[in-house]
């Protein structure tokens, strides 16, 4: 946290964003859904999946590369079953389509316990964590993965990248138990590719086990970087597979053309998403001892985890609730100056008033 | 593959796992539900969750400990939701809770897409792949999570032991498009406690990030180990989590005492299982490239994973798919001499005929 900040009201930094979404053709709405999205991951720290990193994925995979259709239409596709629903996203916007997704699975929680929403032909949504704490915060607990961009991936002992980095995200409404909701929500790769480059540009030398070569060696030397590797050995590996398989019962099609939208225009090229919420009253056995509420409880076994000498742990959520609560001490969200400079230069792309750095103030 | 097993007919097996289970007090079905769980486990060479392993455990933790209570009725709590069931298992045999929950989730699943039981107040039920597996084996996606009996894990950065190892079990009916049905099924550290005490006996050193001494410090000498670590960092931690999470909001008490009877009477001391089942269809966008069936979709998904040189790869499940090949070559169940010596000291101990190990064909 030794890292200098700049204070920015969230007004002005929607402002912004809505801005640049709008110039490149989205509509309102969905204008509205990136801008919420990038805030809500700037509160929470996660700057990997700012409004600067969305805009550059848009660019890279989006909008300006045929993988996202500005205004496209979601489509329900029919379905005889009363607790899930399959949609049809035709490459709308990420942000939107989850956000979406969310809100109909809690309305399915709702009224059947658990309700799960399933999307093919998507875009990428960037930080699962966010939909699902957003569920979290609503007094559900949620679920989502995707299959990522890009297969970046070996296979456990494999050499050649077929899977992608896919994440998996749970939240927890813990906030009346501990004070903020739990969201765990990570790659299932040991490190991302933005790492190793990170890694290559500083002349650093990777983990262990986190990379191989072309030989399918692993490999320390971020220059000599083929591809990724699932964290946890084949453990991990099952769990990118899962979002793969997901995936694939979807509609998803190879995984390794996914976002290639020059390679083998006869497959499709897009992601899949997969949601799920669960009420969780419809988990209580309504047998909690010691006249606890299903809260009480919850907050006891948390407790307990982090008790006995463990009361340095973390919690998985603990440091973005540190961050949010450190943007609402501000009142606004926190940039670095580096992270300003990239705005102003969105904001001239789109013909926006610059943000004047000097007159921004310093975050405590 | 190179250790000497010999052929033991299933129905050999069978009515002499049954026949230990009556003389424990156990009633027909759940005799029944034994045998076939302990029969299934060890056709897959799940031989850490045969029913020698099974027969241990009741005897550590169950019917002759307070775990498990013979003959025990599930009561099945009244519940708003349509899609999910809450029980409460009265400590009934995991075994037979199990496959009465995954039967229950497939009902749910076939009307709604998606279906849940929690179960409260349960025991141990061994193997959770297995039960996923059964699921995959009639079509369908299968998950289970569970408390694991005892608090043997420290969380991420932690000295004191106060999660489980805490399984997850994801299967896939896969089995039209590859062979077999795939199956992820792993404890959330990095190895059991009994792998500790085999290194003990045997002099070796663990891996290392496996364990920890009493102090919260990496220890690779199996002699100062005081509790286990997650698999992959807080990645892992995470996963372990989420199962106490859920035992807490169905009902489970604090980690640390769960299966320690005589410790804290006014506490509770069961695991809590979850079981979710899926109906591919209600996955189905409906939309798959190059006029490919579901299962033709997802074949070309998995061998898109494992080629372009990573022919050699596993997936998950395949090895448990290739001894249950090697059991119905040799049409039997396959036992080392050591375990057939131990399934004689139980047929000694319920009143049954010895199995003649001369008689015994050696397996090919």
């Amino acid at each position: 946290m030794n890292e200098l900040f700049y204070v920015v009201s969230e007004d002005t930094h929607n402002e912004l964003v809505r801005a640049a979404y709008l110039h490149r053709g989205f509509n309102e709405s969905e204008a509205d859904y990136a801008a919420k999205f990038s805030a809500y991951a700037t509160r929470h720290g996660i700057r990997t999946h700012n409004a600067l990193k969305a805009l550059h994925l848009d660019h890279l995979f989006g909008s300006q590369a045929g993988g996202c259709v500005p205004g496209a239409e979601i489509e329900k596709k029919p379905n005889r079953f009363t607790s899930s629903e399959v949609w049809n996203a035709n490459r709308k916007l990420g942000q939107a389509t989850a956000y979406e997704a969310i809100e109909s699975c809690i309305q399915l929680a709702e009224k059947h316990g658990i309700g799960m929403v399933s999307v093919d032909n998507a875009f990428h949504y960037l930080w699962g964590g966010g939909y699902v704490l957003e569920a979290a915060s609503r007094g559900y607990i949620a679920h989502t993965n995707c299959t990522a961009a890009l297969a970046e991936v070996v296979p456990f002992m494999g050499k050649f990248p077929t899977l992608g980095t896919n994440p998996h995200s749970w939240a927890f409404p813990t906030k009346e138990a501990i004070g903020f909701n739990i969201v765990i929500d990570w790659a299932t790769s040991v490190v991302a590719m933005g790492r190793v480059q990170q890694f290559l540009r500083e002349g650093k030398e990777l983990p262990e086990n986190a990379a191989v070569d072309a030989e399918g060696n692993y490999t320390t030397d971020p220059s000599k970087v083929s591809a990724l590797v699932p964290f946890g050995s084949h453990k991990g590996y099952g769990l990118s597979l899962i979002n793969e398989l997901f995936g694939g019962f979807i509609g998803g099609s190879l995984p390794t053309l996914r976002s290639r939208w020059a390679q083998s225009p006869e497959e499709k090229h897009t992601p899949n998403f997969f949601f799920m919420v669960i009420h969780p009253e419809a988990l209580s056995g309504c047998d909690f001892i010691q006249s606890r509420t299903q809260m009480e409880n919850v907050q006891k076994v948390i407790e307990d985890i982090l008790g006995h000498g463990n009361e340095k742990c973390l919690l998985p959520g603990q440091l973005e609730a540190e961050f949010l609560e450190r943007c609402d001490q501000n009142d606004g969200l926190l940039f670095t100056q580096n992270e300003l400079e990239a705005f102003n230069e969105i904001a001239r792309e789109c013909h926006m008033q610059e943000w004047s750095l000097e007159s921004l103030k310093e975050a405590e």
